[in-house]
Protein backbone atom coordinates (compact mmCIF):
# COMPACT_ATOMS: atom_id res chain seq x y z
CA UNK A 1 0.00 0.00 0.00
CA UNK A 2 1.93 2.93 -1.37
CA UNK A 3 -0.25 5.50 0.22
CA UNK A 4 -0.96 5.75 3.74
CA UNK A 5 -3.93 3.57 4.33
CA UNK A 6 -6.81 2.12 1.89
CA UNK A 7 -8.83 4.63 3.79
CA UNK A 8 -6.18 7.58 2.39
CA UNK A 9 -5.66 5.76 -1.25
CA UNK A 10 -10.11 5.63 -1.79
CA UNK A 11 -9.69 9.41 -0.57
CA UNK A 12 -7.22 10.41 -3.30
CA UNK A 13 -9.22 8.06 -5.77
CA UNK A 14 -12.41 10.24 -5.21
CA UNK A 15 -10.87 14.09 -5.11
CA UNK A 16 -8.64 12.92 -8.24
CA UNK A 17 -12.39 12.33 -9.97
CA UNK A 18 -13.05 15.61 -9.30
CA UNK A 19 -13.38 18.38 -12.51
CA UNK A 20 -9.95 20.00 -12.92
CA UNK A 21 -8.10 17.45 -10.42
CA UNK A 22 -6.24 14.69 -11.13
CA UNK A 23 -3.92 11.99 -9.09
CA UNK A 24 -1.16 14.58 -8.73
CA UNK A 25 -3.02 17.53 -7.45
CA UNK A 26 -5.80 14.91 -5.75
CA UNK A 27 -2.60 13.65 -3.52
CA UNK A 28 -1.52 17.01 -2.70
CA UNK A 29 -4.69 18.17 -1.92
CA UNK A 30 -5.40 15.11 0.88
CA UNK A 31 -1.66 15.24 2.21
CA UNK A 32 -2.56 18.88 3.23
CA UNK A 33 -6.06 17.84 4.64
CA UNK A 34 -4.10 15.37 6.48
CA UNK A 35 -1.03 17.73 7.55
CA UNK A 36 -3.42 20.76 9.29
CA UNK A 37 -3.55 19.67 12.65
CA UNK A 38 -6.69 22.35 13.15
CA UNK A 39 -9.23 19.76 12.44
CA UNK A 40 -10.09 21.22 9.11
CA UNK A 41 -10.60 17.65 7.12
CA UNK A 42 -13.27 16.69 10.14
CA UNK A 43 -14.88 20.33 9.41
CA UNK A 44 -14.80 19.35 5.66
CA UNK A 45 -16.44 16.08 6.36
CA UNK A 46 -19.26 17.40 8.58
CA UNK A 47 -19.40 20.03 6.33
CA UNK A 48 -20.27 18.01 3.17
CA UNK A 49 -22.40 15.63 4.91
CA UNK A 50 -24.88 18.49 5.46
CA UNK A 51 -24.63 19.67 1.75
CA UNK A 52 -24.94 16.45 0.77
CA UNK A 53 -27.73 15.83 3.26
CA UNK A 54 -29.67 19.60 2.59
CA UNK A 55 -29.23 20.58 -1.25
CA UNK A 56 -31.56 19.88 -3.57
CA UNK A 57 -32.55 21.63 -6.95
CA UNK A 58 -35.27 24.04 -6.78
CA UNK A 59 -38.13 22.16 -8.04
CA UNK A 60 -39.31 25.61 -10.18
CA UNK A 61 -35.90 26.99 -11.66
CA UNK A 62 -33.00 24.16 -11.34
CA UNK A 63 -31.20 26.55 -9.01
CA UNK A 64 -29.60 24.63 -6.16
CA UNK A 65 -30.97 25.76 -2.32
CA UNK A 66 -32.02 23.82 0.44
CA UNK A 67 -36.31 23.83 -0.06
CA UNK A 68 -38.25 23.07 -2.76
CA UNK A 69 -38.25 26.49 -3.77
CA UNK A 70 -34.94 28.32 -3.72
CA UNK A 71 -34.37 31.34 -2.34
CA UNK A 72 -35.19 33.47 -5.50
CA UNK A 73 -38.06 31.38 -6.36
CA UNK A 74 -39.40 32.10 -2.93
CA UNK A 75 -38.89 35.64 -3.14
CA UNK A 76 -41.61 37.78 -4.04
CA UNK A 77 -39.61 40.67 -5.29
CA UNK A 78 -37.90 38.71 -7.27
CA UNK A 79 -41.04 38.31 -9.40
CA UNK A 80 -40.59 41.69 -11.80
CA UNK A 81 -41.70 39.66 -15.36
CA UNK A 82 -38.35 38.80 -16.19
CA UNK A 83 -36.84 35.30 -16.46
CA UNK A 84 -33.32 34.88 -17.34
CA UNK A 85 -32.24 32.18 -19.17
CA UNK A 86 -28.60 30.21 -18.31
CA UNK A 87 -26.90 26.56 -18.87
CA UNK A 88 -25.81 26.21 -15.76
CA UNK A 89 -26.12 26.88 -11.96
CA UNK A 90 -22.52 28.53 -12.33
CA UNK A 91 -23.78 31.15 -14.89
CA UNK A 92 -27.03 31.73 -12.37
CA UNK A 93 -24.52 32.39 -9.31
CA UNK A 94 -22.05 34.00 -11.67
CA UNK A 95 -24.91 36.52 -12.23
CA UNK A 96 -26.29 36.41 -8.79
CA UNK A 97 -22.54 37.90 -8.25
CA UNK A 98 -23.14 40.51 -10.48
CA UNK A 99 -25.96 42.01 -8.51
CA UNK A 100 -27.42 44.38 -11.91
CA UNK A 101 -30.49 41.42 -12.19
CA UNK A 102 -33.59 40.91 -9.90
CA UNK A 103 -35.57 39.12 -12.27
CA UNK A 104 -36.02 34.87 -12.24
CA UNK A 105 -34.14 32.23 -13.66
CA UNK A 106 -34.43 29.48 -15.45
CA UNK A 107 -31.84 26.78 -15.78
CA UNK A 108 -31.69 24.24 -18.58
CA UNK A 109 -28.67 22.19 -17.70
CA UNK A 110 -27.03 22.43 -20.82
CA UNK A 111 -27.44 23.34 -24.08
CA UNK A 112 -29.01 21.15 -27.46
CA UNK A 113 -26.94 18.72 -28.91
CA UNK A 114 -27.46 16.68 -31.98
CA UNK A 115 -24.68 14.83 -31.40
CA UNK A 116 -25.06 14.36 -27.69
CA UNK A 117 -28.85 13.77 -28.23
CA UNK A 118 -29.67 16.37 -25.89
CA UNK A 119 -33.38 18.20 -27.17
CA UNK A 120 -35.85 20.64 -25.74
CA UNK A 121 -37.51 18.05 -23.80
CA UNK A 122 -33.78 17.24 -22.30
CA UNK A 123 -33.44 20.86 -21.52
CA UNK A 124 -36.78 21.16 -19.77
CA UNK A 125 -37.76 23.79 -22.16
CA UNK A 126 -41.56 23.11 -22.46
CA UNK A 127 -41.55 23.98 -18.76
CA UNK A 128 -39.75 26.75 -19.51
CA UNK A 129 -42.58 27.74 -21.76
CA UNK A 130 -44.79 27.09 -19.48
CA UNK A 131 -43.61 29.13 -17.08
CA UNK A 132 -43.57 32.13 -19.15
CA UNK A 133 -47.37 31.77 -19.69
CA UNK A 134 -48.16 31.08 -16.10
CA UNK A 135 -46.21 33.66 -14.40
CA UNK A 136 -46.62 36.68 -15.97
CA UNK A 137 -43.62 36.95 -17.81
CA UNK A 138 -42.79 39.78 -19.79
CA UNK A 139 -39.28 39.50 -20.92
CA UNK A 140 -36.26 36.53 -21.28
CA UNK A 141 -33.35 37.39 -21.40
CA UNK A 142 -31.12 34.58 -22.73
CA UNK A 143 -27.68 34.16 -20.91
CA UNK A 144 -26.49 31.68 -22.68
CA UNK A 145 -22.60 31.40 -23.29
CA UNK A 146 -21.15 32.88 -26.41
CA UNK A 147 -20.21 29.28 -27.53
CA UNK A 148 -21.69 27.98 -30.58
CA UNK A 149 -23.70 25.76 -28.81
CA UNK A 150 -25.26 28.40 -26.67
CA UNK A 151 -25.90 30.61 -29.80
CA UNK A 152 -27.80 27.79 -31.16
CA UNK A 153 -30.22 27.09 -28.46
CA UNK A 154 -30.39 30.98 -27.85
CA UNK A 155 -31.80 30.92 -31.73
CA UNK A 156 -34.39 28.08 -30.91
CA UNK A 157 -35.96 29.51 -27.55
CA UNK A 158 -35.70 32.95 -29.66
CA UNK A 159 -37.65 30.98 -32.58
CA UNK A 160 -40.00 28.89 -29.74
CA UNK A 161 -41.35 32.88 -28.17
CA UNK A 162 -41.60 34.70 -31.42
CA UNK A 163 -45.15 34.37 -31.41
CA UNK A 164 -46.15 35.36 -27.88
CA UNK A 165 -45.50 38.92 -27.89
CA UNK A 166 -43.12 38.47 -25.33
CA UNK A 167 -39.56 40.63 -25.24
CA UNK A 168 -36.59 38.25 -26.03
CA UNK A 169 -33.04 39.78 -25.06
CA UNK A 170 -30.08 38.36 -24.80
CA UNK A 171 -26.65 39.70 -23.13
CA UNK A 172 -25.04 42.68 -24.98
CA UNK A 173 -21.35 42.92 -26.30
CA UNK A 174 -18.85 42.55 -23.70
CA UNK A 175 -19.27 38.59 -23.54
CA UNK A 176 -16.07 37.85 -25.48
CA UNK A 177 -16.79 35.02 -28.62
CA UNK A 178 -16.26 31.96 -27.25
CA UNK A 179 -16.37 32.87 -23.92
CA UNK A 180 -18.05 31.59 -20.52
CA UNK A 181 -19.96 33.22 -18.40
CA UNK A 182 -18.46 31.89 -15.06
CA UNK A 183 -15.15 33.04 -16.44
CA UNK A 184 -16.11 36.65 -16.53
CA UNK A 185 -15.32 38.97 -14.01
CA UNK A 186 -18.64 40.41 -12.12
CA UNK A 187 -18.28 44.04 -14.01
CA UNK A 188 -18.54 42.86 -17.06
CA UNK A 189 -21.30 40.43 -16.68
CA UNK A 190 -22.96 43.46 -15.04
CA UNK A 191 -22.26 45.78 -17.95
CA UNK A 192 -23.49 43.11 -20.69
CA UNK A 193 -26.72 42.78 -18.65
CA UNK A 194 -27.21 46.74 -18.66
CA UNK A 195 -26.77 46.83 -22.54
CA UNK A 196 -28.42 43.79 -23.68
CA UNK A 197 -30.62 43.92 -26.70
CA UNK A 198 -33.61 42.73 -28.34
CA UNK A 199 -33.41 39.95 -30.31
CA UNK B 1 -26.87 34.87 -0.85
CA UNK B 2 -25.52 34.04 -4.80
CA UNK B 3 -24.23 30.73 -3.85
CA UNK B 4 -27.63 28.19 -2.57
CA UNK B 5 -27.15 28.27 0.91
CA UNK B 6 -24.75 29.11 4.09
CA UNK B 7 -23.30 25.62 3.96
CA UNK B 8 -22.57 25.28 0.47
CA UNK B 9 -20.92 29.41 0.37
CA UNK B 10 -18.60 27.57 3.15
CA UNK B 11 -18.18 24.59 1.26
CA UNK B 12 -17.02 26.58 -1.54
CA UNK B 13 -14.85 28.61 0.97
CA UNK B 14 -13.00 25.60 2.05
CA UNK B 15 -12.58 23.88 -1.03
CA UNK B 16 -10.87 27.01 -2.53
CA UNK B 17 -8.13 26.87 0.52
CA UNK B 18 -6.71 23.85 -0.70
CA UNK B 19 -3.61 23.52 -3.10
CA UNK B 20 -4.03 24.08 -6.50
CA UNK B 21 -7.81 24.87 -6.44
CA UNK B 22 -9.06 28.84 -6.00
CA UNK B 23 -13.05 29.95 -6.09
CA UNK B 24 -14.27 29.07 -9.45
CA UNK B 25 -12.74 25.74 -9.36
CA UNK B 26 -14.49 25.36 -5.60
CA UNK B 27 -17.30 26.20 -7.14
CA UNK B 28 -17.01 23.85 -10.07
CA UNK B 29 -16.15 20.91 -7.94
CA UNK B 30 -19.50 22.05 -5.13
CA UNK B 31 -21.90 21.89 -7.71
CA UNK B 32 -20.29 18.67 -9.94
CA UNK B 33 -20.80 16.86 -6.41
CA UNK B 34 -24.47 18.27 -5.74
CA UNK B 35 -25.38 17.36 -8.69
CA UNK B 36 -24.34 13.52 -9.09
CA UNK B 37 -26.60 12.16 -8.04
CA UNK B 38 -25.57 8.66 -6.79
CA UNK B 39 -24.96 10.36 -3.00
CA UNK B 40 -21.00 10.08 -3.98
CA UNK B 41 -20.40 14.05 -1.46
CA UNK B 42 -22.31 11.29 1.45
CA UNK B 43 -19.73 8.87 0.65
CA UNK B 44 -16.74 11.44 0.43
CA UNK B 45 -17.72 13.24 3.75
CA UNK B 46 -17.76 9.55 5.36
CA UNK B 47 -14.67 8.83 3.86
CA UNK B 48 -13.01 12.42 4.84
CA UNK B 49 -14.35 11.95 8.58
CA UNK B 50 -12.60 8.54 8.60
CA UNK B 51 -9.45 10.01 7.68
CA UNK B 52 -9.32 12.59 9.37
CA UNK B 53 -9.98 10.14 12.17
CA UNK B 54 -7.75 7.28 11.90
CA UNK B 55 -4.91 9.33 10.05
CA UNK B 56 -1.43 10.46 12.21
CA UNK B 57 2.16 10.33 11.07
CA UNK B 58 4.05 7.35 11.81
CA UNK B 59 6.24 8.37 15.56
CA UNK B 60 9.58 7.04 13.69
CA UNK B 61 9.42 7.68 10.11
CA UNK B 62 6.91 10.63 9.48
CA UNK B 63 4.98 9.12 7.19
CA UNK B 64 1.11 8.86 7.33
CA UNK B 65 -0.46 5.86 8.43
CA UNK B 66 -3.12 4.65 11.00
CA UNK B 67 -0.96 3.08 13.86
CA UNK B 68 1.80 4.57 15.94
CA UNK B 69 4.42 2.93 13.18
CA UNK B 70 3.50 3.07 9.64
CA UNK B 71 3.14 0.01 7.37
CA UNK B 72 6.74 -0.15 6.74
CA UNK B 73 8.39 0.60 9.63
CA UNK B 74 6.15 -1.83 11.03
CA UNK B 75 7.31 -4.31 8.29
CA UNK B 76 10.75 -6.44 9.63
CA UNK B 77 11.37 -7.12 6.09
CA UNK B 78 12.13 -3.64 5.49
CA UNK B 79 14.81 -3.48 8.19
CA UNK B 80 17.73 -4.24 5.05
CA UNK B 81 20.13 -1.46 6.60
CA UNK B 82 19.44 1.53 4.16
CA UNK B 83 17.69 4.77 5.29
CA UNK B 84 15.94 6.66 2.50
CA UNK B 85 15.47 10.67 3.33
CA UNK B 86 12.99 12.43 1.88
CA UNK B 87 11.56 16.46 2.19
CA UNK B 88 7.96 15.27 2.20
CA UNK B 89 5.22 12.34 2.28
CA UNK B 90 4.14 13.00 -1.16
CA UNK B 91 8.08 12.13 -1.92
CA UNK B 92 8.28 8.82 -0.22
CA UNK B 93 4.88 8.00 -1.75
CA UNK B 94 6.43 8.52 -5.52
CA UNK B 95 9.09 6.45 -4.29
CA UNK B 96 6.82 3.72 -3.45
CA UNK B 97 5.29 3.57 -6.29
CA UNK B 98 8.39 3.10 -7.79
CA UNK B 99 8.80 -0.38 -6.44
CA UNK B 100 12.57 -0.06 -6.99
CA UNK B 101 13.77 0.76 -2.80
CA UNK B 102 13.03 -1.79 -0.24
CA UNK B 103 14.73 -0.25 2.98
CA UNK B 104 12.92 2.22 5.34
CA UNK B 105 12.50 6.17 5.16
CA UNK B 106 12.78 9.58 7.59
CA UNK B 107 10.48 12.12 6.24
CA UNK B 108 12.44 15.88 6.88
CA UNK B 109 9.28 17.55 6.54
CA UNK B 110 11.00 20.36 4.29
CA UNK B 111 14.37 21.68 3.50
CA UNK B 112 17.24 23.62 5.71
CA UNK B 113 16.00 27.36 4.95
CA UNK B 114 17.90 30.25 6.77
CA UNK B 115 15.09 32.92 5.33
CA UNK B 116 12.34 30.85 7.08
CA UNK B 117 14.44 29.43 10.30
CA UNK B 118 14.12 25.96 9.25
CA UNK B 119 17.23 24.40 10.82
CA UNK B 120 18.07 20.79 11.93
CA UNK B 121 16.12 20.78 14.81
CA UNK B 122 13.00 21.91 12.91
CA UNK B 123 13.22 19.34 10.49
CA UNK B 124 14.38 16.30 12.80
CA UNK B 125 17.72 16.21 11.63
CA UNK B 126 18.79 15.16 15.34
CA UNK B 127 16.14 12.04 15.36
CA UNK B 128 17.73 11.37 12.19
CA UNK B 129 21.19 10.68 13.06
CA UNK B 130 20.01 8.52 16.21
CA UNK B 131 17.65 6.79 14.07
CA UNK B 132 21.23 5.54 12.25
CA UNK B 133 23.11 4.60 14.63
CA UNK B 134 19.74 2.71 16.61
CA UNK B 135 18.44 1.09 13.53
CA UNK B 136 22.19 -0.49 12.27
CA UNK B 137 21.60 1.59 8.95
CA UNK B 138 24.29 1.02 6.66
CA UNK B 139 23.33 3.36 4.01
CA UNK B 140 21.66 6.28 3.85
CA UNK B 141 20.19 7.39 0.73
CA UNK B 142 19.38 11.73 0.29
CA UNK B 143 16.44 11.80 -2.18
CA UNK B 144 16.17 15.30 -1.39
CA UNK B 145 14.37 17.26 -4.75
CA UNK B 146 17.09 18.86 -6.76
CA UNK B 147 16.60 22.23 -5.92
CA UNK B 148 18.83 24.62 -4.35
CA UNK B 149 17.20 24.10 -1.05
CA UNK B 150 16.95 20.23 -1.23
CA UNK B 151 20.95 19.91 -1.81
CA UNK B 152 21.84 22.25 0.25
CA UNK B 153 19.94 20.28 2.68
CA UNK B 154 21.64 17.20 1.02
CA UNK B 155 24.89 18.25 1.54
CA UNK B 156 24.56 19.24 5.25
CA UNK B 157 23.61 15.52 6.09
CA UNK B 158 26.48 14.06 3.84
CA UNK B 159 28.63 15.95 6.12
CA UNK B 160 27.13 15.35 9.51
CA UNK B 161 27.40 11.19 8.29
CA UNK B 162 30.79 11.51 7.09
CA UNK B 163 32.57 10.30 10.24
CA UNK B 164 29.79 7.73 11.01
CA UNK B 165 31.84 5.06 8.47
CA UNK B 166 28.12 4.83 6.91
CA UNK B 167 27.83 4.82 3.32
CA UNK B 168 25.76 8.11 2.11
CA UNK B 169 24.49 8.22 -1.53
CA UNK B 170 21.71 10.36 -3.41
CA UNK B 171 19.81 9.83 -6.33
CA UNK B 172 21.41 9.33 -9.60
CA UNK B 173 21.21 11.59 -12.94
CA UNK B 174 17.90 11.31 -13.77
CA UNK B 175 16.01 13.46 -11.80
CA UNK B 176 16.17 16.78 -13.72
CA UNK B 177 17.76 19.99 -12.39
CA UNK B 178 15.36 22.02 -10.68
CA UNK B 179 12.46 18.61 -11.05
CA UNK B 180 10.54 17.81 -7.87
CA UNK B 181 10.31 14.21 -7.21
CA UNK B 182 6.77 13.71 -7.02
CA UNK B 183 6.35 15.23 -10.49
CA UNK B 184 8.51 12.26 -11.95
CA UNK B 185 7.25 9.13 -13.98
CA UNK B 186 7.91 5.80 -11.47
CA UNK B 187 10.35 4.20 -13.84
CA UNK B 188 13.04 7.09 -13.96
CA UNK B 189 12.48 7.37 -10.13
CA UNK B 190 13.09 3.44 -10.51
CA UNK B 191 15.86 4.20 -12.78
CA UNK B 192 17.45 7.07 -10.48
CA UNK B 193 17.38 4.51 -7.54
CA UNK B 194 19.21 1.93 -9.11
CA UNK B 195 21.88 4.06 -10.43
CA UNK B 196 22.69 6.10 -7.20
CA UNK B 197 26.05 6.87 -6.78
CA UNK B 198 28.15 7.28 -3.49
CA UNK B 199 28.80 10.85 -2.05
ZN1 LIG C 1 -35.77 28.53 -8.08
ZN1 LIG D 1 7.22 4.93 9.61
Amino acid sequence: MAEGSDDIQALIGQFARLPGLGPRSARRVVLSLIRRRTGQMAQLAALMASVAEHSRECARCGNIGESELCAICADPARANGELCVVEDVADLWALERGRAYRGRYHVLGGTLSALDEIGPDELGIPQLLARVGDEGITEVILALNATVEGQTTAHYLAEALENTGIRVTRLAQGVPIGGELDYLDDGTISAALRARRQL
